[in-house]
């Protein structure tokens, strides 16, 4: 774990507030409140390197949510940070961004409404200028819409994960989020569902205990890769994609697919087997971000 | 707006042709004839700052052409760059590119006639040797091919647009255009019909005016990624693409995308409604070549 | 061609072993035996530039492996390098990657059988960590596995080629594979029948000894990225895509695309005709890789 040059903005000196539980009521049949903070919470992003993130709830990536295809969400945001505004841009809104994508004040609480209606896996990010800055210091994170008909697939899925993939530079460094490399390119899982795992951005929590499968699964992986600025090369050694839903939309379906191209922001539903106990190395098979930390391990046992 | 290094040719020292309207004429129910120049006219990429850019007809990106599936045309090109030779070469036709998308000499006219029988949003280039220098220098357009049978989707649509992104590098620099980063990356829009507006890829004239649209508009954005060397990941801020059809044709159908991919030279028809007024950002989600320049607003009034 | 830096581990120094021809048997209605070697030769990978390739076969890329969907593949891999284990990674194939894709040692023998029940162009590559360094240093190839019911326009097509593009770093240098840009990237095409051409990655012998079709032909090509680390923007000049099948699966269909991106280890089939006798200039329309090797030329005679 390498030397750190950190950059904190003066009210974030010695700062580190306690991740929040992200708030998602269903409040009518179409209709549910969530509400999430902006924070400033240290990130273990590689072991010993502690990055002091900007944050939605204290997680980087940023708490996944879920909502259904043709809910309107009242989002509320907390801003927590003492310094600087924040914002939410949820791509899978529509909505006048100038209206609803606005900037919440330090200590300040936000609320704004906006119709779900396209199902999807779409990144959310903070949309304060400058945008670059606020979205490589950690505030992006997913929201999925689930399809009112589902996938086709549905039913033969046994085990289901979201997958982020994310970049790290230097700390707070808009230079080097510009101009430079990524200096870790990392994976995170979120929870779906109560017992499941939810892990930050981090170049080792994903390889020293991995997700797991049982031989023979079918297994769906929500992907999406918030960059900020580079595409990624989904892959997972050991099987093929059987089915891949671009940007999540059961209507956008490719078959026997060894990599999928994700866009800076783009996201994808893919669904493979393993058929046999093991390790699956998760990866973008540009080979220099799987050394700079993107790969994770699926394993797999018999039972 | 930063100091510039130019390495400006010698017989370009001084030279600034002034843009020279395209000139596209039928000549037959299939038949057009399509007129461009190859000139060397200063472009504002930046505010306040100049590139003595090698242009089509002074404009960069170059004019759009606009022609129909199963046209020939009759291409003329009147190389008025004193220096060098220059040449086309159009994505959206078939033919020899030794024979039909050869070199013009200095002071010479070229007259190539090739079929354009395949509809899309296809990139055009100089190809004269080396053909990075000829492109990062500003040689590069888009001609659009319109299907003969339209889109599944053209009575929706309210409003369309053209838009172009591509890259600036240090000034015909070959070692930097071949090893360096882009230092600027923007967009452009070009003509449709005759009251369009027609930009040239600069940091800021789409910021600071607009493309308009109204309240609950549907809108379609011809886009291509004319390069010469990154990707893009294309995406509307506040909304989705209902539609895209990949590189323009109609039978490329992707439904409810958040971000579409675009190859270097890669192009597509975008499809999204503006439900409410306000300013909505567009770039590509490599955020930083947003920070690079490449952003443009769509302002959608009440009325 | 420049002074190349050359870090050859101790063992490799002097070590040249000769190509040894790819043995492909079939056994079985669905069972082939694949028979590779891990070793150690040199490769001219631009004019009088020779790189100590670690390769399979003395190739680089390593030879094209074909075989047929449902086919059960009996992999052996006779390890000729007297200094680290190699092993390798079929994307065509399911099997458990921790128990199939491990580490044959200097100078042994290893068996592996999997099922390829998927039709595609497939990357295959060497997974023994650090994965990055054997695939920069040469450790890549294609496995194509033809789908049972062929495509569906097999019946128009008049030529067949296989192509790979890869990139060359600076010799066995883990930081430039990880920090660094590509110094080359090449194309090479490889024998798909037992006339056709083999071909290292390399900058030239595709300008100088172009690929051969007639006028009027509708040719294919079998293409892959196998990076490591760069996405491709396929494209060939003077024509378009009437098919482009993603990853090689025939459920997979674009039509008239003028540019296909491929993600690193992505493959396509793509289908074009070339109308006239002339020169047709393959590329990426990344021109910056182009500058660096990445054009080959397809050349169309009249008879
Ligand atoms: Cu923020
Ligand atoms: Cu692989
Ligand atoms: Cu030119
Ligand atoms: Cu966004
Ligand atoms: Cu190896
Ligand atoms: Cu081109
Ligand atoms: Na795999
Ligand atoms: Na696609
Ligand atoms: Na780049
Ligand atoms: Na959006
Ligand atoms: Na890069
Ligand atoms: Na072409
Ligand atoms: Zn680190
Ligand atoms: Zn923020
Ligand atoms: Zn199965
Ligand atoms: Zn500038
Ligand atoms: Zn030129
Ligand atoms: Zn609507
Ligand atoms: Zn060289
Ligand atoms: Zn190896
Ligand atoms: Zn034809």
């Amino acid at each position: 774990a390498e030397e750190v040059k950190t950059e904190v903005i003066k009210p974030h000196l010695g700062l580190n507030q306690e991740p929040i539980p992200l708030k998602v009521e269903r409040v009518g049949e179409n209709e549910v409140n969530v509400e999430m903070t902006a924070q400033i919470t240290d990130i273990e992003i590689d072991k010993g390197e502690m990055y002091k993130a900007w944050t939605f709830n204290g997680e980087v990536p940023g708490p996944l949510v879920v909502v259904e295809e043709g809910d309107v969400i009242n989002f509320t945001m907390k801003n927590m940070d003492p310094a600087i505004p924040h914002s939410m841009d949820f791509h899978a809104v529509r909505t006048s961004p100038s209206k609803n994508f606005t900037n919440v004040e330090p200590d300040e609480t936000g609320t704004f409404t906006y119709p779900a209606d396209n199902p999807g896996v779409f990144m959310y990010h903070c949309g304060t200028a400058p945008i670059l800055s606020h979205i490589a210091n950690g505030m992006h994170g997913v929201i999925i819409v689930k399809p009112k008909d589902g996938y086709p697939t549905d039913d033969q899925i046994d085990k289901e994960f979201v997958m982020i993939q994310n970049e790290w530079y230097n700390y707070n460094d808009l230079e080097d989020f510009t101009n430079g490399s990524p200096k870790h390119v990392v994976f995170s899982t979120k929870a779906l569902k109560e017992d499941d795992r939810n892990t930050n951005g981090d170049t080792f929590t994903l390889k020293d205990e991995p997700l797991l499968a049982k031989e023979g699964d079918r297994v769906r992986i929500y992907i999406n890769n918030v960059g900020p600025n580079e595409v990624s090369s989904f892959h997972v050694v050991g099987t093929m994609f059987d089915y891949v839903y671009e940007d999540g939309n059961p209507n956008n379906v490719l078959e026997g697919m060894q990599t999928i191209m994700l866009p800076a922001s783009g996201g994808a539903v893919v669904e493979f087997e393993v058929v046999e106990e093991g390790s699956y190395p998760i990866v973008t098979h540009q080979f220099n971000h799987v050394q700079k930390g993107a790969s994770a391990i699926l394993k797999v046992t018999k039972d």
